[in-house]
This record gives structure tokens, C-alpha cells and sequence, in this order.
């Protein structure tokens, strides 16, 4: 996935695995919005840092107009949505499942991540704009915290 | 898997992906012991039933001379560790993680799963005695909630 690029109209999961939606209908009501995935629910990078920033920096964020926040996984939607109860901090970010990986392989965001099982989200975010990715910034590494975090963001929406 | 079968030599995590284990080497020690297997960690069956009826059936379950309880489930190690945190119960329920599906292949436990993402384990209970299953019941729907419960093992052990 590349700035350009409309989001791929794959079914994920919000909730419970029943829930569908079409990540692409999801996104395209809202003008601007962003989009990071992750490796894994509960592992420490996400966990402790990634999410957290993005709660953190939640007001600067919103202020520069986003008007929807999303995290993606390759997880089930029950761990989804117990990794979001775990923050105790409503629907401030939305939290979408991507239980057969889906999404990632059709966005070219997946990597191999042996110890959690294989296929998974690349450690990533995208700013989103009416469903169309407008910048994006990959790890390197697949799994890093860098750019992909709240605060470096912030600087370019 | 059946009675009489010795448990697969395959490697399952516990706490973190880098920390291996070999399950039949981790069950040899135990003159009697269960393993039970779940379809997913935090799914409502899983969560709200299974587990805690060995919770709550811990102490008669040790009586009857059982040294080691252990739940199993095809979810990667941090998500274990997230649901063994989330019950609050220290070490009474070891939570193997069997990321890749390798022990339920091997022991011929798994089912497609396909809400939660593809393979998984059924529900199952096993009594094992220094690495033998000497009993197993398994849900003959993969995912019921009858046989394999701590209340209808509890007579069998």
C-alpha cells in the first residue's frame, strides 16, 4: 500500500467474528482518519507503546481535524476486543481484526512473524483520507517503533 | 489423540514466544495431570465457562491427586499470558501457547475455526500420567461446552 492507493475492500472484523465490515466502506465517510496496524495484540511494543501513544496525543490528534482512529492486527476479534477493553478507553480508537490476514496480504503489509504464529501485521500507520491513503509510513524493520508512532505522525497530518 | 497415546514431542511457548516448551518432556514429570484445550483464548465459551470451572474446581480437582492443570490453545504466548492475567489465579492453570497449531496437529485436535481465523484447537479434555493420555474427551461439535468441563471430568479422574 503506497500514498495513492485506495484501501482494499477486504471483510474484517470489529468486536466479535460475526461483526463483518468492508475495511474500504469503513474508512471512505470519513475526510480524514488514521489507520495503524501492528504485529500483536498484548505483545509489549503494541501494548506498552504503540496504542498507548496514540491515546495519549488522542486531543492533538483530533484537533488537526482526524476524525476517526483505527488499529489494526492479524488477531480474532475476541482478542481484539479484549486487548481494547484492557485500555479502558471507549471508542477513542477502533480496534479491527484481521483474523485470516486478509488485509495485510492485500495491502502487501504482511511479514512473517514465526514466534507469534506466522503471518502478521507489518508495524505501520496511514493517514486516510475518504478511503484513500494519503502518506504512509512502514517500519523498516517490520516491527520497530519509529515512525509509525502517535508523535511522529502528529507532524504530518 | 486417544487413550493410551504418549502426548506428541512438539514445542508449545509459555509467557513469551522465546520460551519453549516441549510438551510431552513438560508433562513426564506429573504422575497425573490435565491438559484441556480451548478454541480461542478471551472467546465467551473459552472465558466465561471453561476456564473458570477448573478455577473453581480447583481444590477438588488437587484432592484427587492431579499435580498439574494446563489449558492449551492455538494463540501465540503474549495472548496467552494476557488471558492468564486476566483471571488473576497465579499458577493454578499453566497457559500453553500453541502458535503455529503444531501440538493439535500432531495429536489430530484441530478444526477450521474459520471466524477466528482459520486453525484451532477443539475443546477437549485430557488426564495425562507421566506424558500418557490415559483419557480424553472431546466436544464432538469441536467447540461444545459438556464433556470437557472441569464438573464432568471430575468423576472420570
Amino acid at each position: 500500500m503506497k500514498a495513492g492507493d485506495k484501501l482494499p475492500s477486504v471483510t474484517v472484523n470489529e468486536k466479535n467474528p460475526d461483526h463483518n465490515i468492508n475495511i474500504a466502506e469503513f474508512f471512505a465517510p470519513y475526510k480524514k482518519a488514521i489507520l495503524f496496524g501492528v504485529p500483536g495484540a498484548f505483545t509489549p511494543g503494541c501494548t506498552k507503546t504503540h496504542v498507548p501513544g496514540y491515546l495519549e496525543n488522542y486531543d492533538k490528534i483530533k484537533e488537526k481535524g482526524v476524525e476517526k482512529i483505527a488499529v489494526i492486527s492479524v488477531n480474532d476479534a475476541f482478542v481484539m476486543q479484549a486487548w481494547r477493553d484492557h485500555y479502558n478507553s471507549g471508542d477513542k480508537i477502533t480496534f479491527l481484526a484481521d483474523p485470516r490476514a486478509e488485509f495485510v496480504k492485500a495491502a502487501d503489509l504482511h511479514f512473517n512473524a514465526g514466534g507469534l504464529g506466522g503471518t502478521r501485521s507489518k508495524r505501520f500507520v496511514a493517514i486516510v483520507e475518504n478511503g484513500i491513503v494519503t502518506r504512509i509510513d512502514i517500519e523498516p524493520d517490520n516491527s520497530g517503533l519509529a515512525c509509525s508512532l502517535a508523535p511522529a505522525i502528529l507532524g504530518h497530518i
